[in-house]
């Protein structure tokens, strides 16, 4: 079962994601929009890997927010400092069941209750270079516009091009 | 009646365009998917005005294309110049219902038949300056990315914050 879907397996989703993963998510998500960011979920990155959630604010700041639901989760990651590399801020989030003092003190931390968040530690700042800003800002825009259309695209299949005048 | 929605009023659809222009629109985003375009419909511009179909190119080259459904439709907008202040490229848009002599010669223009669209006129190029597109990318990639999760948080009503563990 997907939390949030259109149908069984609509492009919404990714499938991929535990339950718990997806609460954190939509929790950080709801704050982000408050603080006037944007957020795209599961975006492949020029490196291969995936940002759990990047959000973008209205000045054009960066933000990757991994997502662990577990102790597990954060301990099996060995990668997240490359995560960097690709954001102007890097945060991690949780919920309250996992302890707040495992994850780095070097980023930030959201801690979501599924319904909402709040940052419990904000994050350093790290500028992307401007090269690198721009082909990340560019991926960010090209990814959210094509899941949309397809999004659009799967919810409609009642159009009908002979009512096109001729 | 919408073409395309998700409910009766969905966030994927803004209810103000024409069936005929909806197809217009849909045939031409096919098209520029398959030129690796990513596309966003309705876009509010800096100007105030929208933009009825706006793209992204794989190298980031911003074209905007005006839907025109009709002679009318054409005849009636004096405010077409101003567009190109917000793309690389601009573009007209219709079907084979409307005499492509109509359109100016200095744009390109695409005839779409709902299901595809094919290229009949390209546009001159006149690239933006680096601090209007960066303005106008992060616009495009903020709507989508907003839109995207609008239309996630309306088809999902069944999440439940109490599947988070403790």
């Amino acid at each position: 079962m997907t939390l949030i879907s259109l149908s069984g397996s609509g492009p919404l989703i990714d499938g991929r994601q535990s339950e718990a993963a997806l609460l954190v998510r939509r929790g950080v998500q709801r704050l982000l929009e408050e603080m006037r960011h944007a957020t795209l979920p599961e975006l492949p990155l020029a490196s291969g890997r995936r940002a759990d959630l990047i959000s973008v604010s209205d000045k054009g700041e960066i933000w990757i927010i991994e997502i662990k639901s577990s102790i597990a989760d954060f301990r099996t990651d060995r990668k997240w400092p490359d995560y960097r590399a690709h954001c102007d801020r890097l945060f991690f989030a949780t919920h309250g069941g996992v302890p707040a003092d495992i994850f780095p003190e070097e980023c930030g931390l959201f801690i979501s209750d599924g319904y909402g968040a709040h940052l419990l530690r904000e994050a350093p700042e790290h500028r992307l270079p401007p090269a690198t800003r721009k082909s990340a800002m560019l991926n960010f825009s090209r990814a959210a516009a094509r899941r949309l259309m397809a999004a659009e695209w799967a919810a409609g299949a009642d159009w009908n091009p002979g009512m096109l005048p001729e």
